[in-house]
């Protein structure tokens, strides 16, 4: 078990050895904390190796100039400069709060960013301005289209928080597919089969090799198959990657490139980087703030209380798994995968850095 | 088959009678056909008799005082008045666009409305005035939350409407469950099982009883269960709830009115019927709307040529199946039900009409 702070502390020395200044490496190291403490460990520690070998590969900038391109009262267009996609994410959604704030609610679409994370971090830092945030990011490509044998795209994320009042805040941020890829990696690595309904392969066959994505295959949209809404899940991937790079100007569908220093990116003189979608919606701007959290308490509750079946002791709101394990992990540690540890060790030891 | 024109006049008239005004009558059946064209006929002219029953029951207001009670420059609440659900729908979705085009984006959120036909309709308003369209709509409630076996949320649907170039638009309208309760009613007509994966037993076990709805049981989330992503289609669900009516003060979750007479409304003084949520947005407020349109062409020419599997000749953009309906049915004819013909010339005559 690891204690947060020296976990954060490590992280950002880690981030500023790069080059990045220290307001940045805090933000990096923000966000990769949420990320563990929440217990959602893909987006967490695991992906520094990933990002300092982007950064070795100058794909990554760790002193961008990050610009608004383009902008009207309520929207605004934000190029990165091939940023942490945590510092333009941030940069981003704090641009769509002051619109927010000026008119009522604010929208930022973002190209020429990097991965950013976990999208729950953007849209939760909504909540202390009373505000509903939203936030989608595109990914490399992995999923096929309904019909298609092609990776067309990435499993695209959804995320939306929205402030209560006396009960903890509504909290979703989920993929927009059945699985996400780190958790294939896992099956694989333990010598487990997928259940039907994650991924296809090569020829479109439903298959249950969780490695099948090494072998041309593809992991299916939310719903898993036509018969059982998959033509949903496309809908919501492809509304994702066109709200973060139709509207960004940023790499669409199979023009992501890759969030790993291994693979190469494909060249496309129209788009820029990974891109991102941030909103923010003033809740004060549809309803008086107490009125809005006195019903979403109201909501709730009675989600909350609504009947459990027979396996299950009660129902969840959005966000609570996380927010329990938060709070535990705060209290008694973060466990890191010993791979990890090693990992970011060598790391370590590559900047000059202590290690962990 | 039917003649549109003598469908559409038919239903406009029918209206007419009931005391609305031409105008509302109007609107009324443009959304009614705009579903039968397309191919959605649980949204179509099998519509009519229930309304029609819940103006008889005085559920519905065909003379409404539509009234904005809450608005910013991006935002507004609407109360519908207890009108037919398209008159609100369209005059919300018109408050958005005009929004959107003074700062960019526009949000309405509707309370006291019924149900509005195809959420498809008013996201495509927004597509002659190069402008995204976003649509959402609560329902009564039929569905699970994942680990639950109470029916808290209807099959709240979202759709967005994109413009292209070149290329028809870009429309996605979506049920946030893998099933609509028409198609099921169909299956148990017909003497069918529905497959694993649409509904659960009032226990919370799976079921392939198309009718087990009458019997305790509900639809799951899009998803199907919770190691398939239930749990992200009881996200999708909830958030269109919260946007149409925590936003709103509509009625939520299991206070969502349902939409036939013979059900009773559940008293809460909190709420006030259905709720709604519109959404547009200018694509120049991002990018120059031609540099959008021609990469928007780009998106879509490269995903409709994605190679498809061996049981498909294509791989489909969503909204291709329904224009191609369209097209059809404006040449061909639009095939009604006896059964549903049946229904609406026994209200022709109830009214003093001309049967169909």
């Amino acid at each position: 078990m690891y204690n947060y702070q020296t976990l954060f502390d490590f992280t950002k020395n880690l981030f500023i050895k790069t080059g990045c200044s220290p307001q940045d490496a805090t933000v990096v190291a923000d966000v990769l904390m949420a990320a563990e403490l929440r217990g959602i460990e893909s987006h967490g520690l695991l992906r520094i190796a990933d990002y300092y070998n982007l950064w070795k590969n100058k794909r990554i900038n760790v002193t961008p100039d990050i610009r608004v391109v383009h902008e009207t009262p309520s929207t605004a267009v934000v190029d990165g400069d091939s940023s942490l996609g945590m510092i333009t994410g941030k940069r981003a959604m704090l641009l769509a709060i002051e619109k927010a704030k000026a008119v009522g609610t604010g929208w930022v679409s973002v190209r020429n960013s990097n991965h950013f994370g976990i999208a729950g971090y953007y849209a939760m830092m909504a909540l202390e301005h009373d505000m509903i945030g939203i936030t989608m990011t595109n990914a490399n490509p992995l999923v096929a289209p309904t019909f298609s044998i092609d990776r067309m795209l990435g499993t695209n994320p959804i995320a939306v928080a929205v402030p209560a009042g006396k009960q903890p805040p509504y909290v979703a941020d989920f993929a927009t597919t059945p699985i996400a890829r780190g958790k294939l990696d896992l099956m694989h690595k333990k010598g487990k089969v997928a259940p039907l309904g994650y991924v296809q392969d090569k020829d479109g066959n439903p298959s249950t090799d969780p490695n099948i994505l090494t072998q041309g295959g593809a992991i299916v949209p939310l719903g898993g198959d036509y018969e059982h809404g998959s033509h949903k899940g496309y809908c919501l991937g492809s509304i994702v990657d066109i709200f973060s790079a139709v509207l960004s100007g940023a790499g669409y569908g199979p023009w992501v490139p890759p969030s790993v220093a291994y693979l190469p990116v494909k060249e496309n003189p129209d788009v820029k980087g990974t891109g991102h979608f941030f909103g923010a919606m003033r809740i004060d701007a549809f309803r008086p703030a107490s009125e809005f959290k006195d019903i979403m308490d109201k909501w709730i509750l009675t989600f909350r209380n609504s009947k459990p079946d027979k396996q299950h002791e009660k129902v969840l709101i959005p966000g609570d798994p996380e927010r329990e394990m938060e709070k535990i992990r705060m209290k008694e540690g973060i466990p890191v995968m010993p791979v990890v540890i090693e990992k970011i060790n060598q790391i370590a030891e590559e900047l000059g850095l202590e290690k962990i």
